[in-house]
């Protein structure tokens, strides 16, 4: 089976990565770019067959190590 | 218009941020993870009202900027 997680940086938090590349898409010619946010997807190959304790699995995965809470937000997919 | 953009590595190259990620899980005590690989999720803010010419404008965009395409594949979304 296999999960599919967002982390993204948390809505009020600065996005230096993102926001260099809105500058570096302006500086190539795309105009019309109005924000950028940058984050992380993180595709897993998992050995368990119910989907339900799959994503309560992932999403513990994600508090303790793919995601760091306090500024980030993750999404669990499973695909 | 927002559009969302998946750069992964290709298949058959090593992804030692990947590894690294499954094998710290393994620490933790999470068995089961056969497989991690990890990209970037850009989501861009486009003043683009078309949703067709947002898509190309994006494809350009990853073949110039956002993607290596030696090394990554990409996916365009528009959300």
């Amino acid at each position: 089976m296999k999960a599919r997680v967002h982390v993204m940086l948390k809505d009020g938090v600065l996005d230096p990565q993102g926001e260099a590349v809105r500058h570096a898409l302006g500086h190539l010619g795309f105009s019309g770019v109005e924000g950028v946010r940058q984050g992380k997807v993180i595709e897993l190959d998992l050995a368990a067959t119910d989907a339900a304790s799959a994503e309560a699995e992932v999403q513990k995965m994600c508090d303790k190590l793919l995601a760091n809470t306090v500024i980030e937000k993750y999404t669990v997919e499973i695909v």
